[in-house]
């Protein structure tokens, strides 16, 4: 589980950071991709990346100001074009799109004026806040946000899992291997010769799922930290830095020192800041923006550019 | 007078070369530049360049495929901030946007969803064949293409001008410096002491306006050669090579070798081919589209993103 970002610039493009998306790589979970937001472009950062269209499924928007969302109509037709021609053949499958309501408006002018059809089907999920997807392996929860337009904040929760059976200690307690370590391992209750009984519930470890939050462009509410409890990533808009709290708060955006409190707040594990403001430029301010976080909260960086970030899977325990 | 191509990929973009854009920069002529075309991610090319999006005052889009039109909204919107921002100062001025009837649609759906309001106004003017732009230095002419939607050709002319007054000549025949000759320069008949009739429109040397023709995604159609009759730069889509001809006309596209035909039956002076596959990758794809249509017609030259080419005044003549 890594996640990639594609651009990390707040309001416009720069020469070297592009507007906001953020890839949510889980192929080796469960061989899918989920994106955070699409601006302008994301097609273009895809293509200078390892991620291809077809294994993305589905698409998370935060918020409709163009610069979240405007790179939304190329990537659906490239990925259109991916399915027909590469290697694998067929049609890419069809593609969820969790957003504000307006957004289906802006699609199908998009694709209606240009005769646009699509091979695959695109499935529209209005955002509202509480759970928006679930199944047996991931949850998305959205929270609302505080900006200028509905905005929301997504908390990505892996589930817990089982992790292996703990052979040794069965075997020290005179359990023979066989068909019995499957019953075991199902939770089952099983009496030995000897009449030990084991419960297979003891002796299957777990394994906690993995946390990820992603706060786009807000300034403070609470539901950030609820959002954002325990994450073991935390994602957070940083417009600004700490001394411009004022503009921040004006623009209803966040500062750097305001996520770092939050994550330290929200008891997350690690902070990365992206969403800056074209002002911030170069590695110097980028760095700037990471020290004054750091006094607050020290597990944080700056993303940039296609920097990709392992979320590795926790340890198993009893 | 410039020509700079900003996109020159079909379809979709690939690693080096972006999807359609074209910018005709009359800087010195009268300090506008126009689009042709704005494919996605336009703006980062405008980044990349020496355009600012405030002196783009009109926006020429030949069709609504999403190669030639997703750049328009983040175009858009960057191009206000940039009015506010820069060193003028001021709002932009207004934008003309020349295109078919739904990109309004479009526009409008971007910029509703993301609450957004623009600090200049936008005019569209929906395309039909004949004049759709004159005034006293420029005339612009839409004709009809043949492709699989709606689409149009511009043929782009510069009105004839005047060039100066031929004052050594005026000496010769006795003609004193002073109030007499501002007189002939406007034409008038004046006669001198000794009797000598000297009419200013001889002695006003002309120039001709350049000719630039935008011929985009077309197969055939008769309506090319109207277009680019004599024109001094003709840019033509140029899809595939002489050996796709089949698939060329399948998508309702032109070859190397059409275009050229194209420009030799026309008699244009130069042409630029843009608009290439994703196929014809690399500088040996690139010189082999180029030799190709050379062979029709030698003055042939394939364009790269950021290509620019100048289109110098003509000289001046009686």
């Amino acid at each position: 589980m890594e996640i990639q970002f594609l651009g990390t610039s707040a309001g416009q493009p720069t020469k070297f950071r592009n507007t906001s998306a953020i890839a949510l790589k889980m192929l080796n979970e469960f061989n899918e991709v989920w994106l955070f937001d699409v601006g302008e472009a994301t097609q273009h950062q895809i293509l200078k990346s390892d991620i291809r269209s077809r294994k993305v499924t589905k698409v998370f928007l935060s918020h409709l100001h163009g610069d979240h969302v405007f790179g939304l109509p190329g990537f659906l037709a490239s990925r259109n074009f991916q399915g027909s021609e590469n290697d694998e053949g067929g049609v890419p499958t069809d593609l969820k799109i969790y957003a504000p309501r307006a957004v289906k408006d802006f699609v199908n002018a998009a694709l209606r004026m240009g005769y646009a059809k699509l091979d695959y089907k695109l499935h529209f999920v209005e955002l509202h806040p509480g759970v928006i997807f679930e199944n047996d392996k991931m949850k998305v929860t959205a929270f609302e946000m505080n900006h200028n337009l509905p905005t929301f904040g997504f908390r990505i929760e892996e589930k817990n899992g089982e992790g292996e059976l703990q052979i040794d200690e069965l075997l020290k307690l005179g359990v023979k291997p066989g068909p019995i370590l499957g019953q075991i391992k199902s939770g089952a209750v099983v009496t030995l010769d000897d009449g030990t009984r084991i419960n297979g519930k003891d002796f299957v470890l777990k394994r906690d799922g993995r946390i990820i939050t992603y706060i786009p462009d807000t300034k403070f509410t609470p539901n950030i930290l609820e959002a954002a409890k325990n994450a073991d990533l935390l994602i957070h808009e940083a417009t600004y830095d700490a001394s411009e709290a004022k503009i921040a708060k004006k623009h209803n955006h966040s500062t750097n020192i305001q996520a770092a409190q939050n994550a330290k707040d929200a008891d997350a594990k690690e902070l990365v800041l992206t969403h800056l403001s074209a002002r911030y430029m170069g590695k110097s301010a980028s760095e700037m923006l990471r020290e004054q976080a750091a006094e607050i909260f020290p597990n944080v960086s700056v993303a940039r550019d296609f920097t990709e970030i392992s979320i590795p899977q926790k340890k198993a325990h009893k």
